[in-house]
């Protein structure tokens, strides 16, 4: 089965619970919201594929993982969105969920996904209790504090910023993640692949960081000029449209290099390339336009 | 070790890894102020009188579980007391977190803890990964959706509540959290230790209630008249002062009577009889000074 349907299929499926007769209806509606439609599902797709490129000997373990780690972006977008962040009225293309819904509804949508990000590795793991574990580890020790997407969102609450752990922990944090998850689901080490996640992370913020400059909101399904906007760091800011480019150039060749001795380790490097054009495409196209 | 030493050393080496030097500061220093200092510590006391009965073989087990269970409570106490939910300014005696620190870093604090609680039980497991897998299971089914404390405090933004629910996912399914999370750090079967954990819950809901009605600020440390003010349901509406301790007393003479047989047993009954007088005494005392 293709990565995209293992991981839709394993998604909906994670949501099945929330149709029981005694939950909430609104909260039981306001999670799926936050899930579909998704956006390109990168973090998961990476996932599966560094588990695949060492194996996948237990694709329930992988899938579970891809899921959790979908469910905690999920959540972040959720978050990240409320009024006393980014105060975002859409996402994905439509409404936030704070404006779908409401502002509980918003916080508790994102709890939830928290929460069960973490039980599905859970159920998934008792066939393998040791990978389960080492799983709910490293994406616990990648979405909280000190070094998790919680503690990057946070460092925009303080009054000097630490750039280079801003970045690591507000986007590298959930690639890094997505590697290291991956080998893990596959019963292999985490270390060896850090780097790939952190490379592909950076490169992500980058991509982000020109999509935010150069796109509308039509294009990219949320609000444009938020860097700007909200007074955050950016790489577009620090060296300009083409240097952000070539920058980002730069970090996907070493992404691609950095990537460990493996079965897969070709397979791995096409589908990176491929992503680095996906993601270097639109904001490419986008200055030809401005230009 | 007293269960309250025990409990007070464990929420605080476990706070540690905040302290390192890339961590955003502000965030690092305004998770403790979310967990200390406590409340009456009520839950993981529960759990491990319960992993006591039961053996506590592990005690390295018991003592993350009773971590993990408390960092849930406390981020669940930050994220109430948002302005979206009960909008409070005040928490165990001192400003609620979003007051001392922001919006964002209650909400973030709050996000950081749910995500602590499942790396402390995830760390700890390794010497038994069955366990630690058990307890994972169990937190998040307590802790989210569509059974768990979210899902609890979702109802109050439905158009139409199921009672029965609310109460049993509002403040119940962490007591049977800590009971059920007891037993099964000892080793033991969750399942037996349902009743006494929700008897327990139902219980402090209801002295909850009375204390909401009854005391003052000043004897709460958090605002008073919360429930009529937000229309939330509760036992002192439906039944008055008078039948809410009466029906109160009764709980928790069921309570008593549904523990497991194990080794501890006495013990426990014990220890609840003394948490019972605990919180029954405070509404009784200025029940009188009202009278």
């Amino acid at each position: 089965m293709p990565f995209d349907e293992r991981i839709e299929q394993a998604l909906y499926a994670a949501l099945g619970p929330l149709g029981q007769k005694d939950a909430p209806p609104r909260l039981s509606a306001a999670i799926p919201y936050a899930v579909f439609p998704g956006g390109a599902r990168i973090r998961p797709t990476i996932l599966l594929a560094v588990a695949s490129a060492c194996g996948d000997d237990r694709p329930e373990v992988s899938t579970a993982a891809a899921v959790a780690l979908e469910f905690i972006h999920c959540a972040s977008l959720v978050h990240d969105d409320l009024p006393a962040f980014d105060n975002a009225d859409l996402r994905r293309g439509k409404p936030s969920l704070h404006r779908a819904f409401s502002e509980p509804l918003a916080v508790l949508a994102g709890d939830s996904l928290i929460v069960m990000a973490f039980e599905v590795l859970s159920s998934a793991g008792r066939a393998a209790p040791d990978r389960a574990l080492a799983l709910t580890g490293c994406l616990a020790r990648h979405t909280g504090a000190p070094h998790g997407i919680c503690a990057g969102q946070a460092w925009e609450s303080e009054p000097r910023i630490d750039l280079a752990a801003y970045h690591r922990a507000k986007t590298a944090a959930l690639f890094v993640a997505a590697t290291q998850m991956g080998a893990l689901a596959a019963g292999q080490e985490a270390e060896p692949w850090h780097d790939l996640g952190a490379r592909i992370g950076e490169a992500f913020q980058v991509a982000d960081d020109l999509k935010d400059a150069l796109l509308t909101p039509d294009q990219t399904g949320k609000p444009s000029g938020q860097d700007a906007a909200h007074l955050r760091p950016s790489a577009v800011q620090t060296m300009g449209v083409e240097g952000a480019m070539a920058y980002m150039k730069d970090i996907l060749g070493g992404a691609i290099a950095s990537i460990p001795s493996c079965p897969g380790e070709a397979m791995l490097a096409k589908l990176v390339q491929a992503y680095a054009h996906k993601i270097t495409m639109v904001p490419v196209a986008a200055n030809r336009d401005v230009a």
